[in-house]
Formats: C-alpha cells, sequence, structure tokens
C-alpha cells in the first residue's frame, strides 16, 4: 500500500450517513483526503465547517462541486431519490463513485445508471451494500471460498428493525419502495453473495413468494406496505432465501443470518449485542442489543470506503457493482409484487421478474 | 393429586419409543402402572421381561391385550401404519388412548380416528404432541397466555435433525408422508397452539406455500420427498408460521422456535446443547448438541404421560386432542401439495385444503 | 440391570430435601423400593400419606424405625445436626447409608462416622455430593479420565445463592458451620474429584488461605460469618482451587465451575438457565436463572439414588465415600480457620490440617 | 470539539505496539498529527516511510527528536526498561506524555517518575492502561457510577494470554518483572478503577496474597516466574479482587472480567469471540477467539490517543495517572513479594507494600 497518492473525495449529502462518510474519509481512511462536500442545507454545511478539516470546500450545488472541487470521486449519500441522477452526473463529470444504496426504488431508473457505467469502463462505480464489508460477513464469505460449509444451499436472514414510536419510520417509508425494497435488500445481496457463483448466469432467479402484515403500523397500509414481511426465493441453482424483514422490534437492531452449507452452517448476529457486557441482575442474565444498524455497522462503512479507496487507487476489481445492485433490486421488486399479488412471481429466460 | 387410584396401562409397541414410554409409565409415573405391553417381536418381549417390572404381562397380539389385559388406557406407540387402527380398536374396546404422532400420514384416516373419537366422548383421546409437553414451550405458552409478549404473530421454527449417514433415514422416509408430515409436523403443531385462540375458527389457514431442495438424499426424490423444505403457513388471523424442515446438520438435532410478539419475542434452544458444559480448546469456544430429539425431548416424553394420567383420573380436559392432530395434518398435506405442483394451496370456509 | 430384586429404603427426615429425596425412591428409581418413612413432625407424616405410595410405614422415631422397618438401606435427611448420630446408629442396624452432605460441621464428629464405616465394611456408606451426579460435571470426569483436558491443574469454582431477602438463610446460617463449610464444601469435592487421582496421597493440600465480607448480612458477624468468601486450596500435587461462596446474588442461584487443564478448559453452567428459554424485550437479550441449587440439580438427585441402589444391589464401589465427606471437609474447616485468623493455614505430613 | 488546532505528535519506538499506536495518530486521530517517529532500527524507520504519511520526520536518536521534532506530545512505545527514562526526558523537554505501561517494573524507578511529574504540573502525563478505553469497561464504570450495581464489592478479574509455542514469551518473561507485574497489572487496575472512590485513601490496600505454578513452561522457574499466578488483594475499604494471570489458553486470548455489586454482577467478554460468526458443524456449536489481546483492544487503542489528545487540547483532568500506574504497581510487587514468601504481604499506612 502506497500512500504517495490519496484518492480525493467530495461526499455528496452530508445528513445522517453522509456526515459519517465524510468523517469516516476524513479522519479514518489512511489513502483517502476529503476535499469537499455538498448539501443544500446551511445547518449541514455549518456543521461540515466546524465537524471536518478545516481545509474543506463547501457547496450548495452538486452540480458546481462537481465542476470545481477538483477531486477523483465523490460519496454519494443524498436521499434516495437523488441517487441515481447524481450518479449519472458525476460519471459524466468523470468521476468515480461509491453510491450509497439503493440506486434507486425504481427498477427502470436503476437500469439507467447500469448503462450509464457501461458508458465508462474506466470509472469504477460501486455500490454501497455495507454488509460486504462486515468483519463476520466476510469471515463467512471466506468460509464459503475455503469450502469450509460444502456447498452453501439456504440462507435465513432476518432485518428486524427497533420500533420506532416516534412516528419517523412511517413517514419515512412512504417512499422507501416498501419492505422488501427498502430493508430486506441487504439479506437479498447476501444471498446473492453467499449462494452465487462469482459470474452468475442471466437467469438467477426461478422465483420468488412473499406475504407479511402490520403489526405496529396499520398507517402503512394506505402504501401497500407491511412492518413485517416473509420473502421466499427460489435461485436457479437451488438455492433458497428466507428473509424476514420486521420494523417492530422491542431490544433494538437484530440482523440475523444464517447460512446452510452441505457440511456446517454458520450464525451471524445470533445475539446482537452492544458490547462484552453481560448484566445479571434481578431481570436475569442479559445483553443490550445494538439500537440501529449504526451501532452494529460502524466499522463496516469504514472498511467500505478504504476498499473503495484501494480499488480506485490500485484498479482493482470491485467488490459490488450496480449490476449486483440492479439484479437484487429485482428480486426485491418481484417480493414486493408477490405481497401485493398473494402469488410467486417467476423470473423468465432473461432473468427479469414476470410482473404482470 | 392422589395416589389411591392409580390408571393401568398397556404399551402397544415397544420398539425404540414404544420401549422408552413403557419404562417412563413404569418407573417415573407415579399415578400410572404399567400393566401389559404387546408387540410381535419376541425380542421386543424378551426385552420387556428383562427391564420392566417382573409383574408385566406381555402379548404379541393387540386384540388379546385389549381384551385381557384388564387396562385403564393404552399408549399407542407402534409403527405409524397402524396407530389410526389400533386407536380405533382400543377405543371400541373401551380404553382411554394416549397415541403417538401422527394419527396417520392420511388425511382421511386421521379424519376417521376423529370420527371415532366423537362416538366414545367418555374416552379421553390423546396425540402425543411431545413438545407441548416440554419446559421451555410451556414456559412460551404461558408468557403468551399472560400477555408477556402482546399479540403473538409470528412463528419461525426449524426441525433440524442430524444428518445420518446409515440409511435408515432414507428408507424410513419413504413411509413417513413426506419431510413436512414426518418432521413439520411439530412446528405447525406449536404455531396452532401458540397462534390461535384455544377453541379457533372453522376455518383456520388462509394459504400455505412450500418449496424444498434435495441436498444429501437424491434418493429422497423418487418418492417425491426432499431433505429441506421450507412452508410458509399464513393463519386466518393473519398469524405466520415459518417452517424449515432439515435432515442435514452436522452438529446434531436443532430444533429452534422464534415467537414474535407485539411486546417482545422469545426463541427457544437458541442453542441445542446437550448439558450444561463449555468447552474452550484448540477447536475454539464451543458445546456440545443433542444429538437426536430424544436428548432434548426426554423429559417431556415423562411429562406427557403423567399429564395424560391426570387428565384421565381427574377427569381434565385434554391439552392436545386429535382434532388438534387432524387440523395439523391438514396444514401439513397442504404444504406437501404446495410444495410439489409449486403452487399456494388455498383453505375453503368449511378449513379443508383445497388440493385440487 | 435385574429388576428381580428391589433395594427396600427408609428415608429419616422428610423435610424440605428428605421429602424430594423420599419421591424420588418411590416414583423415579426402578431398582429401588420406599417402605418408610420417618419424621418426628406429624404434618411430615401426613404429607407423606398423602403424597407417597400408600403401601408406606410411617415412624416418628428413627430407633423404631431401624428396628421394625425392615429396610436394607436408609436414606439420611435430617437436620445437621443428626446426620452423624443417625449414620452410626443406621449402621450398627445393619443398613447402608446414602447420607446427606455434611457428615457433621464438627471435624471430629465425622471422623467418628468414617472410623464406624470401618468396623461395617460390608455396608455401603455413601454422602450425597449431589454434583458427582450431575450429567455435566460426569462429562467434565469423562473428559479428564480420557485425557481431553491434557491435566487439570486449576479450578475456579463458586457457588453464589440467590439473595435471600426473608431472614430464613441467616437464622439458618448460625448452625451451618460457616460459608465454607456449608457453601464451599461442594466446589471442594469437585476440586478433589478432578484434580486428585482416585486414590489420593495421606497429604492432599499444602494449605489453604481465605478471606471475606459481608454485603447484605451484617447480622452474621456475630457467628464470625461473611456472606462471601474466597478461598484458595494448594494441593500438594500443585492443582490449585479458587472457590467463591456467596449468598447475594439478584438473578439466581448461580454456580459457575471453571477447569484449566494443559490441552483445554472447560465451564460448568457458564449461564445458570432455568430452561430453553431466551427473551428479547426491552431489557435486552435475556434469560433467566435457577432460582435454587434444587432446579439446578434436580435430576442430579434422581441419579444419585439410582447410582447408590446399583452400588449396593450389585456390590460397586462407592463413587463417594465418608473419607471423601471427611477430606473435603478437614479442606473447609482449614479455610475457616484462614478466614478468622487472617493467615495461610499449612496441612501437616498426616494431612491434617494445622488449626493451632 | 474544534479541529482548528491539531496536537503535534511524535511516537518514540515504532515495534509491534509503537507502530500500531503510529498509524492510529496519523489516521483515526482526528486532532492529532503524527509529525516524528523515533526508532534506533533501520527496518522500523523504513517501515514509517512506507506506512506513514510522507510529510512524517524520523529519528533514530530520542535526544533529537525531542530536540527537534518540534510536537506537542510524545507517545513512548519503547521497550519496558526504557520508558521511565525517555518519560522524564520528554518532560524535562516540555512535552506532553502519553506512556505505555508499565512506568517501569521496578517500583523506584516509577516513583521517580511520578516524581518528576510533580515537577511538571502543566504537563499531562498519562498511562496507556489501555482497558480503561475500552468501550465495555467504560460501560461498566458507568454503571458503578450511575449506581445500577449498588456497592461494587468484589472483582474476579482473568487475564489469560493463549499459548505462545514459538519461545518467545518465555525469553520475553525474563525482563519483564514475573506474571503479576507484566500479566495481572491490568486487572489491578481495573480494580482500583472499579471499587476505588476518584480520590482513594492513601491506604488502598489492607493486604494481598499470591501463589501459582507452571504447566507448560518449567523455564520460567529459574526467573522465579510462572504461567499461572493466582492473586487475591484486599482493599481497605472491604474491597476485594481475584485474578488469575494465565499463558497457556489453547483457544486465544480470554480475559474475563466479573464484577460484583451489591445490586448485580456484571460480566465482561464471558466469550472472547472474534467476530459475530458462529460455526455449528461436527465440532459442535463454537466460535473462534481472539488469538491476541491486540484484536480484543484494538479500538481502544485508538480511543486511548484520542482521549489523551483531548486532554491536552482542552485541558481536562487525566482519566489515568502516573499515581495510579504507581498505585497498580506496589500491588503487583507485594502479589510477586507472597507468591515467592508463600505468605500475605501487608501494606502500611503511608500505603507502602511491606516487603521485608
Amino acid at each position: 500500500m502506497s500512500l504517495q497518492r490519496k484518492l480525493r473525495y467530495a461526499v455528496l449529502g452530508i445528513g445522517r450517513m453522509g456526515s459519517r462518510h465524510a468523517e469516516n474519509i476524513a479522519f479514518r481512511a489512511p489513502r483517502a483526503q476529503l476535499v469537499a462536500v455538498c448539501d443544500p442545507r446551511p445547518s449541514s454545511l455549518d456543521w461540515a465547517k466546524s465537524a471536518l478539516p478545516s481545509t474543506i470546500k463547501t457547496f450548495d450545488s452538486s452540480d458546481r462541486c462537481l465542476r470545481e472541487s477538483d477531486v477523483d470521486a465523490v460519496l454519494i449519500a443524498s436521499e434516495t431519490g437523488l441517487h441515481a441522477k447524481l450518479a449519472i452526473d458525476s460519471m459524466n463529470a468523470g468521476k468515480h463513485v461509491l453510491l450509497e444504496k439503493p440506486i434507486s426504488i425504481d427498477l427502470e431508473t436503476s437500469r439507467q445508471v447500469v448503462q450509464e457505467t457501461e458508458k465508462h469502463p474506466d470509472l469504477k462505480v460501486m455500490v454501497g451494500f455495507s454488509r460486504r464489508f462486515d468483519d463476520s460477513y466476510r469471515e463467512v464469505k471466506n468460509m464459503i471460498d475455503k469450502g469450509k460449509l460444502g456447498i452453501p444451499h439456504l440462507i435465513k436472514s432476518a432485518t428486524n428493525d427497533q420500533h420506532d414510536p416516534s412516528g419517523f419510520f412511517v413517514s419515512y417509508a412512504a417512499a422507501s419502495g416498501g419492505i422488501f425494497i427498502d430493508c430486506g435488500i441487504h439479506d437479498i445481496d447476501l444471498a446473492r453473495w453467499f449462494l452465487l457463483p462469482s459470474t452468475p448466469a442471466v437467469k438467477q432467479v426461478r422465483k420468488v413468494y412473499a406475504l407479511g402484515h402490520n403489526i405496529q403500523h396499520p398507517e402503512l397500509e394506505k402504501d401497500n406496505d407491511v412492518d413485517n414481511g416473509i420473502g421466499i426465493v427460489e435461485f436457479e441453482n437451488n438455492g433458497i432465501l428466507v428473509v424476514h424483514c420486521n420494523r417492530t422490534m422491542k431490544h433494538g437492531h437484530d440482523c440475523f443470518t444464517e447460512v446452510f452449507g452441505t457440511e456446517g452452517k454458520v450464525i451471524v448476529n445470533g445475539n446482537p449485542q452492544l458490547n462484552r457486557v453481560e448484566i445479571r441482575d434481578a431481570y436475569g442474565v442479559r445483553t443490550e442489543s445494538t439500537p440501529t444498524y449504526y451501532e452494529r455497522f460502524r466499522e463496516a462503512f469504514v472498511n467500505e470506503v478504504n476498499e473503495f479507496t484501494d480499488v480506485v487507487l490500485d484498479n482493482k476489481p470491485l467488490p459490488v457493482s450496480c449490476v449486483d445492485a440492479l439484479e437484487s433490486a429485482k428480486i426485491a421488486a418481484a417480493l414486493t409484487h408477490s405481497f401485493r399479488t398473494g402469488l410467486p412471481v417467476y423470473f423468465d429466460d432473461a432473468g427479469e421478474p414476470v410482473l404482470a
């Protein structure tokens, strides 16, 4: 690893996650340099001036940021609706792109971004599926690659969020595309990573099925959404994913993955413990849980930006591409359709879900 | 509890499980008395003479046993194909019946047994769903009844058996009715117990869906069976069961149940540990697992026979009836049909699966 | 195992533990027969008449019971102060003896019982160190005997009782001999079992050291006792025991043992869980604990009486003898002396603690 | 937090830990700037040139480094024998000091450093007891400060290192001061932190006792050292520490701390798991362990340097001072003396161990 040259970054969107990405680039990425941040909200730029290195440039327009900031790469952490446009603009400005997931909640828009990447083969465009950069999931991938689990054939995965009594979640959900797209996408991506070969066939999925119900949030029904969803994905190579998305946990953010192989199984995050403290008191023998995904995946986000930096500086292959994101998005869209119709959704020979 | 009167038992079928039942009645059931055993195999009767109280009577014909043994109750632990006939014969002989599950692998036969019980309202006829007598599942039921979990809405359950390299399992499977009937029936019964009110409506299930694949046992395919099956049951009251049946575990018998309620969730048997020993050596920090269901449920079988004895002697309500067994069997049959057709199976207003 | 002949038992003392022992003999010991019980309290005998087999004889005098009950063996579960006298009486009456621990809180009295056993080589006299009959500790012993831990060299053990706000414990403690004798004796016995060869040398212990403090029960100080005691035993073969006795746990009865060997270590009862249920709710991820030693060791008491029965009927060697009990008592007495003087206590070449 | 001014650091000694500290300052400490490193070994300086920012200055003499590097603070991570001299030199050069533990293996030398700090009240001099900066131990401290455990009264702590078959450990041990000084010092510091008030009395300790034995490393005996040591510290406020130091674990680095309070107890690192992966295969249900202290405390080292930076820049009180380190060293020295003499060691009214 050479530190001679650093990758110059702009972060577009410094809200909740964007500000964390900006800090990671500034303070925890040895080969990266945070050069600029961009956000239309003055309060965000004020925060940047106080919390980020004083050499940083701030912009309230992404166009100007892309034109004037003289960066090599952008990290896009804006609201989801802008992801695709900013990604395309960035590619057209000649920037490498690290894009927060999802590309879009809309399949066609995602497809346009994929097509744009094909016009820029010299640019690295990665979608930030953070779990791929988590030490524990990586250990599982490593075990699979070494054959320690035999042939992986079944994933049972759950992304179970802590109940949010504030009402924020419900208002947020309306624009999220539904529980399978917003919350299940990580489990879907893991399943593809673990179950499929590194260059999968065109037709990857045979069919999917989904159902769900509302336990805490009847308001979701007007958007045809639920707070508990179950999806089943049957891959063409016979691999199966069972995914459970849930927004109603009392103890914290609990995302749990089982990988069954012919020679053994592994569980990731069987206990979503916050730290290494166990309490024994009148409530029993107990541990506290990570309240949100962020406490669970904090280090994964640091790994993610460091690894993307290496990919660009050392011209290495992308660990997760826009095509991966699109394939996962197809599955999530098919699950959503199955949930709404009550019927299985099949995939055609071109690898497209039949959403008639 | 009075010990004045003891319930006099015959055990019909003293193979693997029957012999254990006989020992439990003889040696661990204070209000029960083992009077007779019946088995056509001389070796089984030889075992009985050496291992059971010397006062025991032995029979090689169930007819004679029912006629001559002068018992109050029979425990039927024969091969599955004889369950229904022996149950009906026993009722006709005026005996209370504790019947190993399943009643039959065939829905119609099960229905005949249910109809027979209706002709004998004075007799107690219970199907031995052993998990209902396990301390841990009972604790969960107790928590639900006390409202500690809020409203239970989702069960994720797995009955994962240890891989059997001996070939026994495959030959056994042919007559077992398939993985959902043989192995999933316990999870289905638990789901009904936890999710439904104590007197459920006629139509309990909305629809089911299933899929599966073979990992270790391609021979199963000739019987249209698999060694890994996933089933989803959507109840009319919106409760959901996701069940995973598996025959291919390397570490032992691992049956795992999660119950999600609006106020919390519980896990039963998160680690299928054999005992309270944890080892820390070159293989890591580790525990041994229960090899089979028997090590896991040994005490439940003792509870089961003691509770059935109380039910008869004290004329208490049955904790699990033939109707319960039939309802679970319908669901298992529907899952099997769904797996074979690839389509969801709906239930009609009479509560019957539409297996067209 | 032959059931031809059953061992006929009387239970002397049917208070809290004695009643459980009587039930175990009556209902869970295939080769044993409960013939008589003896207790001076009418309420206890009333209980016996209702809860035990109707064939039972009841006595309010141990002398008459020993003379008239025509039993082979007695189980002594009276108050501790009577253990020794009843054991000696029983031997003189020609009975095999299963004696609740301790023999006595007084070393000299214990020694007299040992001497009495030497006069009756034909009688089996066992002290009920229940942990030796627990599946988990047995598994550890088995691992040690098979060499799986290499050479065991260090035991860290804790007997931590739940805090008793009722005041019972404090009044009970006065006659208990102090925390090391009452509560540490089990850990000491385990250490001798695991660390010493099966026929240990005359001088087994080099020296001991102890200290303690009172956290909840200042009343104990008038008896020179504490509610938290730490003891260290250094054996002649260099093995070490660290024992922590505690009466102040909030979550339940927590007895925890680590055995360090040269090839690995084992932990017994790392989590003192009551059953296989884990709860995830607003208090975190948690399990309930066994409230008392009885929930933890229920099955061990059953094993104990069954194994003693086999020892007598099949004339097998005693798994734990009065000599074992005496050796543990010496160590407990030495720890008590060390705690009271603040100095190490050495053992002389005759294996006696120097309690000057 | 202002980023206007950064604390300029030199790292003295960039061996195994020093290089990690240098990287943390360079890449993970937002308010710190790594300006210089110093090491007499050319290979270390070569490493620094390739792995650290290119602006770094390198020195092979600490004198020149202190004189010429124009830094505000030094982090001393040299070999232990140089800690004290470099600390005193740095103070005399007007630098703030973050010193790797221990100050010295010799009490008198440690005392000299403490005296030197008193001459420089304007300088911040902190000893790097890394556990104080670990999230889990901090959570425990926080619980104690909030009264959640009631009054903490007993610590049972273990620092158990993985067996090192390479021979490195044995050669290293000769200069380490013995197992209680080298390995137990962290547990002692934790006990003082958790059990004592923030400004403890002059006489903190009543007496200590220790013993030990050699399991794997008989070579240690020539230095009067052992690979397994047990120490007991009785504080003047009646608090007790039981510490177990061990170098012979097969599964990894296992450091385990129990804190008993009147209202509950906590365990830190009950399972020393490397990550969140659990494996279920032919070896059971198992987790991998952290191989060394570094995997366990990686983040604590980052926190440590960040917090020291804040202490200096914001003129905050030191979280752990040279006086703390000296007090812990006294206890470790007393334990070593007790182990070697076999007798308790008392502390006098001036708070000094009586090592006659």
